[in-house]
């Protein structure tokens, strides 16, 4: 185990944060916001321990995928616990518990919240509130890997832990080069979405909060009825920028060099937009009746299928009100998710993809137990390892969920609470069914229980092997020999 | 595809079914029952197709996987078509879904009723009711293996087939003898069950009827409140045969050959059992509250548990009322079902222990990603062909699972009900919760959900491929061809 480079690693993390902590600073110096200060304080702890953590250069700059799943849970839980700190020291959220829940479930782009009031958090607050979100949403380890040059030729094992989906997508034979690349796409589509949203007259306070919230397909909002009392013009804008960012930004990169014909038949990617329509449709269907305008009943939909299948977690409308059937499409789209590659979370559409063909393979084999054929997607054949890791993957998501679902039953809340409460923390949503339904919050929870959620939280969105390794004993007990050997 | 050795076995699969039919004919005589006559139809029409389909010997004995696969689903859905003219034909159940609904149920163990008032069901109807599970348990094409010799050395894709567990359980090396062995087992502990529970007074009658449905892990009881209203005595008897055909029957075998320790120290069995045990504890701790005698919290506990864990289905309690932590316990197991190799249904035990040393194994290999280390059970290496074989059943589980309720929320019910009552049916436990409660049936659903909850109990028991092979279109196709041949 190269411990050093791990550290090395979380205190450039650490930098980074304390640059961040620097925009609600801003933020606080334009609206005359008190709670500035705190941001500065942190700021400065960020930035000192981040100072001498990188001091002495790592002994080696090798890592493995054992080092990278370490450097990536790690950092995200100090980012977590950096960045909850405004939260507590200006007493916006007075229990370092639920402060903690809040951030993680802004980093972790959950949108998941214990606070049933946020239209009278101070501008600086709610600012970063936001942001944590547009932080998490690509990753800051992308961003590092986009501005620091680590490692040689190593840090795909960074990627491989931080970015979203089976296989690590690598557009350009350099890692740091398509970090940037991401980066860009991610930064421009922000903008041009509070360009949008300013023309249909938004503030430009909560176009921003706004934009960076869908752009890391977070959910967080800046009024207490989420996306409700905007105009139909600003919900549209919402929905179609939830669904751009759910998009695998592959085909981004392919569109940007005009390959429109590949970026347009993405396997995945027309999947996505396939569950898009098939949802929006059988939903449609079933509460056209209860709308006078067809119009708006369409628009409820669109925004709620855009919202849950992105794993964004806005809401114009409660879904705890609808019918059954609905609510049992907005449950799978939960779990469906976005596309790998993309902001958003959940099982992601290519996953379900491998294991559709997975089954049907199977079964060919059972009448063909000879054949060979390979497992193939957009033409291309499937490693093995690709399709042994999201088996595992799928094995392993089933199975923490359901122990999640165990454990937060004793706080003796209702089937539908607990369920629903595990999937849209675990997928990255926000907004569950019941008590945890979109005009509710999860502040109700026992403290046990906010600590499964929030370990669910990290653990979706780093796809569950990077926190889990944390877990392993065998890794401590390397790390310990190590500095025992060190000591000698 | 060998064609005529799909036609002969089915064949004789009817003649089986015939002679069985004639069961129910000999308790009608014994009580005065006038619906004999209608077994004894059935019987005739059973032993007539039978007869004509096994006139021309097969061209060949050798098949496959895939005619294994067609011949145990096909057989199943004969079975249970016949199986259900009796109920129909006497108008115990008007409706000809319902009565396959409620044979299937039998066959496959699950035991959902769509009946809400058995007490007034005919002796015969009554004992045939039971027998199907006793049928269904062990499996029909299993004893034919017992008694006709088919095929050259072939017969193990039928077993595959249609015995529970990740890898066939060759107790012997000749298949027919381990046929032989099973059903022997199955029958001396059937038979005892009925002298403890004679012994505790029951009515012969009941007796075996109750003792039938148990050997099977089915739940059809001879009361409308299950066994609620039996002595205590009776009530632990139950509970005791329960654990004990949720048991892999390998370990019987062991014991009978007096290998104890290894019976004992049988990883599933040990699972099995330690996770019967925690389960009463959580759930007795949380409802002894509400009993006057901590004795009878005990008594109910442990019924529930073992009702569900077995997959048996059978209640002493209405669970649907007890607190949502214990709930959920039974939920889960549910889902866990009991060992590979008994009588029971669900993901099967050993299932788990493979799933979860497979993630085990995925975690090490991020440490160490040249180790190939084999996965171990029982101190053997488990083949890789059986851990592939235990992701992909996995995987397929959960989403015929999801499909499945996504199908019956159509209905428009509570997500409890339909969640639980898939559950409940694929893993061939009978009640949920919610609208099919314990004290609750299956009647209100529409036919069509009816059928998806069919389709869910003939794939829990054969778990799943030897039933969605029937769907693969390639299959048809050399059927068809087949024919096409045959005729120019």
């Amino acid at each position: 185990m190269n411990s050093s480079v791990v550290r090395y690693t979380l205190g450039q993390v650490l930098k980074i944060e304390s640059a961040l902590l620097l925009l609600p600073c801003v933020v606080a110096l334009i609206y005359f916001d008190r709670n500035g200060i705190y941001f500065l304080i942190v700021a400065a702890m960020c930035g000192l321990l981040g100072f001498g953590m990188t001091l002495v250069k790592p002994s080696s700059n090798v890592f493995y995928l054992k080092e990278g799943c370490i450097i990536t849970s790690l950092s995200w839980i100090l980012l977590s616990f950096f960045g909850c700190l405004p939260f507590y020291l200006s007493d916006s959220i007075p229990s370092i518990t639920d402060a903690l829940f809040e951030t993680i479930s802004g980093f972790t782009t959950t949108g998941a919240s214990i606070l049933s009031e946020v239209e009278s958090l101070s501008k600086s607050i709610t600012f970063w509130r936001c942001f944590t979100h547009w932080i998490g949403g690509m990753g800051v380890l992308v961003f590092l890997l986009a501005i620091i040059p680590i490692g040689g030729g190593s840090q795909i094992n960074i990627m491989k832990a931080e970015s979203p989906g089976p296989s690590v997508g690598k557009l350009v034979p350099k890692i740091r080069s398509t970090a940037r690349i991401l980066y860009i796409i991610y930064f421009v589509l922000t903008i041009i979405e509070i360009i949008f949203l300013a023309l249909g007259k938004m503030p430009l306070f909560e176009a921003i909060n706004t934009a960076t919230a869908t752009a890391g397909t977070g959910g967080f909002g800046v009024k207490n009825d989420s996306l409700t009392s905007y105009s139909p013009y600003i919900q549209w804008v919402v929905t179609i920028f939830m669904i751009l960012f759910g998009v695998n930004f592959n085909a981004y990169y392919l569109l940007l060099f005009k390959q429109f014909k590949k970026a347009f038949t993405m396997e995945e990617v027309v999947h996505y937009f396939a569950i898009i329509l098939i949802a929006i449709a059988i939903i449609f269907t079933r509460i056209v009746g209860n709308y006078q305008y067809a119009a708006d009943a369409l628009r409820d939909t669109a925004f709620q299928v855009a919202s849950i299948i992105t794993t964004t977690g806005f809401s114009t409308a409660d879904f705890d009100k609808w019918p059954a059937v609905c609510q049992t499409v907005l449950v799978f789209l939960m779990f469906i998710g976005a596309c790998a590659g993309s902001t958003g979370g959940g099982i992601k559409v290519s996953r379900l993809i491998i294991l559709r063909k997975t089954i049907i393979k199977e079964m060919t084999s059972y009448i063909h137990p000879k054949s060979i054929k390979k497992l193939k997607m957009d033409d291309k054949p499937v490693e093995h390892e690709v399709l042994r890791a999201t088996n595992v993957f799928f094995i392993t998501f089933i199975l923490i969920f359901s122990v999640s679902i165990l454990l937060i039953a004793i706080d003796g809340k209702d089937l539908v609470t607990n369920f629903t409460a595990v999937a849209a923390t675990m997928n990255n949503i926000g907004p569950g069914l019941s008590t945890v339904g979109p005009t509710q919050n999860f502040s109700h929870f026992s403290m046990f229980s906010k600590y499964i959620l929030m370990f669910d939280m990290i653990a979706g969105r780093l796809e569950l092997f990077p926190l889990l390794m944390l877990f392993h004993p065998e890794l401590w007990k390397e790390m310990y020999s190590h500095y025992i050997r060190k000591i000698q």
